[in-house]
């Protein structure tokens, strides 16, 4: 019965997690930067140098900010879930504008190629990328509809759950690829000649897909721990076994 | 109570997914194959055409096997767990065989690479493919001390257990990762300049990393949805209930 389960405590080593992933987070960002900065000439918008925007974007917005907006529900687990909700989707939102238009991370790659006259959307990298975004702006956009407006029915809304954390996840670990592919991609367009003579800039870039991994494998590993799941709230709980003596039987398989 | 919980049905869908992931493996399979022998001069070994052992190796390996042995307790849910137990450390075993020793994976390039006087090591690719190989063997040889040979005791088999599962997955997504990476590699080495003027051989490839992302997604769905989650047997839940209320209290937050 339930009260052999003892009450949900703060899991020990949550935080340590947390604090490792953001400390991961940062370094991710002071090695893009320091990569495009001391290597690549630097980041400007309106030169040359306008495609460097796309990098930092990328690991700030569908990094950094993505895997943020994964862990809030773990961070802030007793807050209310409708708070909680909102930051889920403001820090995906954060991550879509900053990916995309402001100062445009992917933009900033169509108006590079113009100009000097290179194809679009040709490279393994171009095709995960846009794909992993088109994908990332449909999951908000649903999440918004399915979990914030309160047109959806409690049903609708446990049924889309398990697969709109799928997805989320799965779109995270995508994005990651995306960006290692991005830097193997910059590297052999650069520093194709001295790339393999093992010079600081290729170690510098490899280390940096290392920290993607680590960020990656750090978030993940925090998101799917079981005993670290958010528990539900009193008034939550309440309401999921009212529902569930309502509709008992309906549909066992869905319920996950 | 427990008498409310219907008994484990064969769950629908789970046979549909799992005959998807089967015919993208083996897609999978024809893909790498046609691009290594339509573009690349095909497979053989001592000659220049030795390093094509690589990628067809890998894909076979750490990507088809590695899936397969993550799928075997969700396809043979009602066997007994011994028996599946063996037949996911078997599919791993021959997993690392096949990509380092029949006929090499690895060591085709490292042949190959002394072969042309190219340095080993020194790009994103290989520091994720050689550290997910030798975390792999790792874990394989684990797994193999915690759950198949007899020595381990229950406790430390449940406390483990939920990590190997993570840094299982995790090791099947960086493998599909390091195959992103060495199609991106090969493809800039060898097609660079037509690369960008969507050439049939760049788009196959860009395809084989579409369909390796793809396998990737379907064989994660099978894995982390709950109600496809291998049920254990009558005897296997007995034998944990005796666990459970010999050692009540010793440790509640690490039973995942």
């Amino acid at each position: 019965g339930m009260d052999e389960v003892p009450p949900p405590a703060s899991p020990a080593g949550l935080s340590a997690y947390v604090a490792v992933s953001q400390m991961l987070g940062l370094t991710l960002l002071v090695t893009t930067g320091a990569w495009l900065g001391r290597y690549r000439g630097g980041v400007a918008w309106h030169s040359p140098l306008q495609f460097n925007v796309h990098p930092l974007c990328m690991v700030l917005g569908m990094v950094f900010l993505q895997g943020d907006a994964l862990l809030v529900y773990r961070v802030f687990r007793h807050e209310a879930k409708r708070s909680t909700k909102a930051l889920h989707a403001l820090l995906h939102g954060l991550a879509l504008v900053i990916a995309l238009l402001l100062p445009a991370g992917i933009v900033a790659v169509f108006e590079s190629h113009r100009a000097k006259g290179i194809p679009d959307m040709y490279s393994l990298h171009s095709w995960c990328g846009m794909a992993t975004f088109v994908l990332y702006l449909l999951q908000w956009l649903l999440g918004c509809g399915f979990f914030l407006f309160p047109g959806a029915s409690f049903s609708l809304r446990s049924r889309y759950k398990p697969h709109h954390i799928f997805f989320g996840i799965s779109l995270f670990i995508l994005s990651i690829a995306a960006c290692l592919l991005g830097i193997t991609e910059m590297l052999l367009f650069k520093i194709s000649d001295s790339y393999s003579h093992f010079v600081p800039e290729g170690i510098l870039a490899n280390t940096l897909g290392v920290l993607l991994v680590a960020f990656g494998l750090v978030v993940g590993y925090v998101l799917t721990r079981d005993d670290w799941k958010r528990p539900p709230l009193a008034e939550e709980l309440a309401l999921s076994m009212d529902f569930k003596t309502l509709t008992e039987g309906e549909s066992p398989g869905d319920s996950s």
